[in-house]
């Protein structure tokens, strides 16, 4: 059996970015895990001393707090200023883009519509930082029974799928008077997506490696499904199992934007070690 | 055999306001025509003596001007206030909207992409109100060949159909950062077409009123031979065929936004004088 890596896959610029800023900053605390990984959580704690509080109220003045991938709510930011505890800001710059749109469109009285998930931390904190009520939906369904003005700004959760968020703008189009489009995707994702969908359509049997609570890779196991048959999303090599590649001609892996290359790198050896003939 | 007219059909807002300040400015002339329906020009030379001239240089000191339905260039605004000429301005509201969209997203630096026929006069007057070149698309493949920066304003000819509109924005909100959409399609072009494409479906042959020239009229036949195998576009009752109507069991009816229910009538008559069994 073959055994081939989606062309794009894994970790994106923001996660980098936030594992660097993280390593950098030891002896510290995120609040809420830093990027949706375990594994990866765990190494930073083992080797850098990154702890992780799940409750705002835990962190205390004297701290040293790192602040997620995801970005925080904007209370969340407001007690940590009230309080005097020193953070470093590893919100991914595509997700803080986000939060000042929503500010500045809610600002100019637009309302805002978010294509998300509710209770995903990026659409909490996005959402926070509204100046009025916003609105968050994950389809048009949802949309039909809103009634909005007819000056609307509409922006997507960074891991999201182009093709959902155009059909939320085509609806929203033919119903209000201006709608202002802001495509907050991010490229990463959608490189992922891209490599990930072409390399589904010629494998037999798709990996997919990522947090199970992660939306990018969930989305990522959604396309691999609609192109190939056997698909199987894990987080870690220990998860595999030999007979799901038996009679495998080539199998493909894939691994969400917070997957780390060391990962990645077990699970293809560990399947190479399965020796499927 | 049943003759049916449209709910919704024939004159808009924009042309009942227009023909209301042609009858009033008596002894004046139309810049282009009124309106694009020729009988109706017809009428108002014969009853108000409002004439028609077709090029701005013809207009002189102490000529009354009528502005069109459709507007004019900015380039012979300027020509008019230069020149001393009295006008009253016909213009439909919805136009001078979009003509003033225009101005002001180009003014804060949006590429403006517009959404119709280059050769319109609609179109010839918006396009003229943009600080910068504005780009004039009838679909998503000229859209392809051209380049944008991120900060892009959609508007549409008034009288487009929202599915075609759709489909630009689908494309650009995927290439591009912002996408600020404007939904400039007129309402009554909207519910005239809904209601022709209700009685399309019902109806054996569908008759549509209006000038050949009309891009309203032309979406409204293109709707009905959607729905319908035996269209027939004319202009006045003389162009009917008895022919048309063998074997018919309903005659559906309607007209473009420039067509005056005079003309509506004189159809339905002579139609209905057919006798068709």
């Amino acid at each position: 059996m073959e055994i081939q890596l989606a062309k794009q896959h894994g970790f994106c610029f923001g996660v980098k970015r936030a594992i660097q800023i993280a390593e950098e900053y030891k002896n510290s605390f995120t609040f809420g895990p830093l990027i949706h990984n375990n594994l990866e959580i765990q190494r930073l704690k083992n080797q850098f001393n990154v702890g992780l509080k799940e409750n705002i109220e835990e962190f205390k003045s004297g701290d040293k707090l790192i602040i997620r991938t995801h970005g925080i709510e904007k209370e969340n930011l407001d007690y940590l200023h009230q309080n005097n505890i020193k953070f470093i800001d590893a919100t991914c710059p595509f997700v803080t883009k986000l939060q000042k749109t929503v500010k500045e469109m809610s600002r100019q009285n637009y309302d805002i519509v978010i294509f998300g998930d509710i209770n995903h931390p990026e659409i909490k904190g996005v959402k926070s930082y509204s100046l009025k009520p916003a609105t968050v939906v994950l389809n048009v369904e949802e949309l039909q029974s809103k009634k909005f003005s007819n000056k609307i700004a509409l922006v997507a959760q960074t891991t999201r799928k182009i093709e959902e968020f155009q059909k939320l703008a085509t609806y929203l189009i033919k119903h209000y008077k201006e709608v202002r489009v802001f495509n907050t995707i991010c490229n990463a994702t959608f490189e992922n997506q891209i490599a990930a969908r072409e390399l589904a359509k010629e494998a037999d049997v798709m990996i997919i490696i990522g947090g199970k609570n992660s939306s990018n890779t969930k989305q990522l196991v959604n396309i691999c499904q609609s192109e190939c048959v056997s698909c199987y999303h894990i987080e870690s090599e220990d998860e595999l199992k030999k007979d799901w590649f038996a009679n495998k001609k080539l199998c493909g892996i894939t691994a969400g934007a917070s997957t780390p290359d060391w990962i990645i790198q077990k699970v293809f050896n560990k399947i190479k070690k399965f020796n499927v003939k």
